[in-house]
């Protein structure tokens, strides 16, 4: 935890919503959903200050520090930081699918005491955003000033202005791409393969059976690990180290298992399948006629950063994008992570963030308006 | 196969030589040691026409086509072709440690009925050099016109001509590094992992109780070819196309699996271990005083080949490498290969091989001197 004090104003740690039910984008019908989030400062009276954080991956609705526990964007959230918790009201919620706190795979289904496991439908990034819509309108929000997010959050950040126009103002979207790559499909192929074919799996439905597919998720958190990174990292940081006591095994070997063994405590295997298979299906394009189609539904400001030597969301790819975008009418800029740490600059360079997330939501007076 | 005919002149196929014992860099001794080796055309009266040709993690002593298989580098190999036989003695063997005709983990120890398995000891790329030494000797070879290689048989290539500066005149090292980096390592560790948590890994000794694992090969080998090849590649082969009749099993996953698949046919788990970790191990500064040292024992003309796109041997890691080859007072030029492939272009991108090492080859009259 990086601050002993929450100086976030009104702030609720982990409340949950919930919706009578959801119908998924496939056609799937969820009873009882609930939706874990948390909200930093205060709601102005015109319901127009609010911030939307979206989590990556394997995050969760704990976006800035609190609780004894370190948020996964707290330093760029308080008081006087890039998002300021003294202008605006901000929510993170976790993710449909995810297994921290809003129903996912390790959810318990309507009889409370079977988990869903394999029974838990495919879920997209889209049915991401549309579960949340409902719980920022209870909340009183009106309009979103902004809406951010990197890697897995990014491709929300992107969908949100498509799908919901009037509703959002700007999106700031980290390090993903408009459609994820064939690249992208590769790595998750086979770290579903990892975790599918351990034989703890079950299909799906380790949990009701009292089991857990350790080496499966290990393995697949090892292969990720790896994605976002750089080679350039890794030699610095481990170069040709071998452990002492095995002169053949290598440090980089001991720090990726050493990252997979402190997953394997956090995270559910099922909800992880879910998770990026929601990833594979990201595609703005899909079923409205294509990305300039996608693109012209949008009437937000956009930013969108793309990071040196990103493995999974190469620069080039999202340079590409931005022209796209440009070209079929959205305001968008791009601007550049430097950084050698490669996709995960998302989640560490925070000086970089606030020098480009700061100013960009600031482009308008908000003390002006309301309050 | 490509060729029906097979025109290499006096032409052996899969032959076996025998050393009576080898004791390895590590200190293991291994008795009975057998190489597998094919030779084409004819060696000259001086023996000094010859041509070794090393081969990959996944190869073996076929290169040239023949026997209605064809060979890694079957194009490069015939007469008037890059490694011309009617001018030179080509020699491929199998690495030690591998497992197509040479002493290695799938072999039977001295019983004769025992797989040595977990048995058989660390092996590094230099033993793979001595282990290839006498059978060179013995076929009457007095000094190498040139020794060739990409990949693990680059860093056999860089060997050579370190470990016996008097025997090789030309050495071609094509993406290969000085050093295995951490990013290799960080790979070699996942597919390692993937094959020993395999529950029919049995600590190696599968085969002595009729077990093999499959789901931990299939998985190494999908994390290998996603290593060997490009986003590009896969971009304009799979796209974001999905498998007719699951329209959330994508193209470039089935593909995966299908080369996962095949490779569980054709190559023994515990060899592959063994390999990638003589790769792990490749660092030709280790036990010399560094990289400068090794450097100066060589008195061969080197010809360094880079390819574009190479995940795990970047050209300007190559690059590096050669200038520092340069400033210990080496003969090398550095050449790039142009490729979408990415690393497995050098078993793909034959006539961009041909135009770099036909030249090299040829640098010197070989026709005056001998035959």
């Amino acid at each position: 935890m990086r601050n002993t004090q929450l100086p976030y104003g009104t702030t609720n740690l982990l409340h949950s919503f919930a919706l009578d039910h959801y119908e998924t984008e496939f056609g799937a019908r969820l009873d009882d959903v609930k939706v874990a989030y948390e909200t930093y400062g205060t709601l102005n009276s015109y319901g127009t200050n609010a911030i939307l954080l979206c989590h990556a991956l394997t995050g969760d609705a704990h976006a800035a520090d609190g609780n004894g526990r370190s948020g996964w964007w707290g330093p760029l959230i308080g008081p006087h930081r890039a998002i300021d918790t003294n202008r605006y009201f901000v929510v993170c919620t976790n993710v449909i699918g995810g297994c921290a706190g809003t129903t996912g795979p390790a959810s318990k289904m309507s009889d409370d005491v079977t988990v869903y496991g394999s029974h838990f439908p495919v879920i997209t990034i889209r049915d991401m955003v549309r579960v949340q819509f409902p719980l920022l309108k209870q909340l009183g929000i009106k309009k979103l000033h902004a809406v951010l997010g990197g890697s897995m959050g990014g491709m929300q950040a992107l969908e949100w202005p498509i799908i919901y126009p009037d509703f959002v103002e700007r999106a700031v979207v980290i390090a993903a791409n408009p459609a994820f790559t064939a690249m992208g499909l590769a790595y998750n192929e086979v770290m579903r393969r990892a975790i599918v074919s351990d034989l703890n799996y079950l299909d799906g439905d380790y949990a009701n059976a009292g089991k857990f597919p350790e080496d499966g998720m290990r393995l697949a958190r090892m292969i990720g690990m790896i994605t976002y990174r750089t080679a350039q990292l890794f030699d610095e940081r481990f170069g040709r180290q071998f452990t002492s006591g095995n002169s053949f095994d290598p440090e980089v070997g001991r720090y990726l298992r050493h990252q997979g063994n402190k997953f394997m405590e956090r995270f559910d295997p099922e909800s992880y399948l879910t998770l990026i298979r929601a990833m594979d299906l990201h595609d703005i394009g899909r079923g409205r006629g294509g990305y300039h189609a996608a693109y012209q539904k949008i009437a937000a400001e956009l930013l969108w950063i793309g990071i040196r030597d990103d493995l999974l969301y190469p620069p080039k790819q999202i340079q590409l994008a931005v022209n796209e975008a440009k070209t079929s009418g959205v305001d968008v800029t791009y601007a550049e992570i430097d950084s050698v740490l490669g996709h995960d600059a998302f989640l560490l360079e925070f000086e970089q963030l606030t020098d480009l997330i700061d100013p960009f939501l600031h482009a308008e007076n908000l003390d002006e308006r309301a309050l």
